[in-house]
């Protein structure tokens, strides 16, 4: 059976993304990554998904990029911003950006996916809704498939190609939600929220949340989860999915 | 003034890398990265180095690439060879080779160079004498500096380009051990055995000793280090350098 490393973040686009590739027929090896979040909810998420999905195996790998700060993700001397932001207007990246963050996780998901024999690795990128992230436009990630067939022994012995595979690139978070449902992924399992509380509950209000909202939103839907303060979203507002 | 991250490994080859740095009027920030090698010498070498140096900062960062096996360099189920070995005569690829090591590595160099605004980022990769790992090639490296350029968030905006760096790319171990001693550079300083004993002295048999003998011995000089076994090399055996 032909294999596939998922980065798996516990949140909506990873998890479509691992429902995507189990629906075309590559067994799952899930890797999430502990980089210094401020917080441990997605890491729990992730592990749900995998739990969920039955994969063949899930892997949490530590690598604290809190050490080099500059993101307001991990740097502690940094703010998450409470409210839905504007990205920074000249460059439309948001200072939840984490600086060569997915050259970090699709360096490890190579690793894995070199010693497993893995054909591909799936990626939750998406350019066109959300992130403004340098790191999730299709030029960035033709560059690093090239790269990986240039980096690996299995790669110069010719034995090997691997495929970065970025389904979700150019959807909607609407149609993300929508694609996810047809393939039968519960989103109360997943979480998004940059700030949530000490039970884990989202806040209704970060970056994060307003896209999955929105998302929800405008596919008809009702997200599952249930929000820290009534009205931001979630349960009570309308019909569940 | 210029500032340039370093990966510093503790060895021969990084620590002339970053003397080749300062010389060229870097201001240096140091990178070792603590990936589930079997032992810690490599990483108090490195530090002693940064200390030489009176690098700008040094940081230390853990990723614990033995999560996924398939090198004997983190793998306990995989035995480091004692003796030096010839590499796989189909590929050429010593078993030390650890999966995409390169790649990430050069993954988080490039994240705290981007937060530093750093222009340059050194590499010891040795292609000719030594390795025969993949991602040494100056192809891969070229590679690595293309996709970095659309990886970050500076690349995007135009104010900020990266180089990759790798002065030993083509030099011989002999003439690696000749520039270092002309930049100043006490070897004692440095580790570069596979399979130490307790005290950190190494065992002058395998591989990565054997390369560093050679190139002492090639280059007419003797390793200031006190190796385990007399007669496998270093004091005693001749002049000191």
């Amino acid at each position: 059976m032909k294999r596939a490393v998922v980065l798996s973040s516990g949140g909506i686009d990873s998890t479509t993304c691992l429902a995507i590739a189990r629906q075309e027929g590559y067994a799952i090896y899930s890797l999430s990554i502990n980089y210094g979040q401020r917080h441990a909810y997605e890491l729990n998420a992730a592990r749900r998904i995998a739990n969920f999905f039955r994969v063949e195996q899930h892997l949490i790998i530590n690598v604290d990029l809190s050490v080099f700060g500059g993101s307001a993700l991990t740097d502690q001397k940094l703010t998450v911003p409470k409210e839905r932001q504007e990205p920074d207007i000249t460059t439309g990246i948001p200072i939840t950006y984490v600086p060569a963050r997915n050259t970090i996780f699709l360096a490890l998901a190579l690793a894995w996916a070199e010693v497993l024999g893995a054909e591909a690795i799936f990626l939750g990128a998406n350019y066109l809704d959300y992130s403004g992230y340098p790191d999730c436009r299709p030029e960035y990630i033709a560059a690093f498939e090239q790269l990986a067939c240039l980096a690996t022994k299995a790669g110069i012995e010719g034995r090997w190609k691997i495929k970065v595979h970025t389904p979700l690139i150019n959807l909607t978070k609407a149609q993300i939600i929508k694609k996810g449902l047809e393939l039968g992924i519960d989103f109360s399992l997943t979480h998004s929220c940059y700030d949530p509380d000490d039970k884990g509950r989202p806040c209704g209000r970060c970056d994060s949340c307003y896209w999955r909202l929105k998302g929800f939103q405008e596919a008809g839907l009702v997200d599952p989860l249930i929000y820290r303060e009534q009205g931001a979203g979630g349960r009570g507002q309308g019909d569940r999915y």
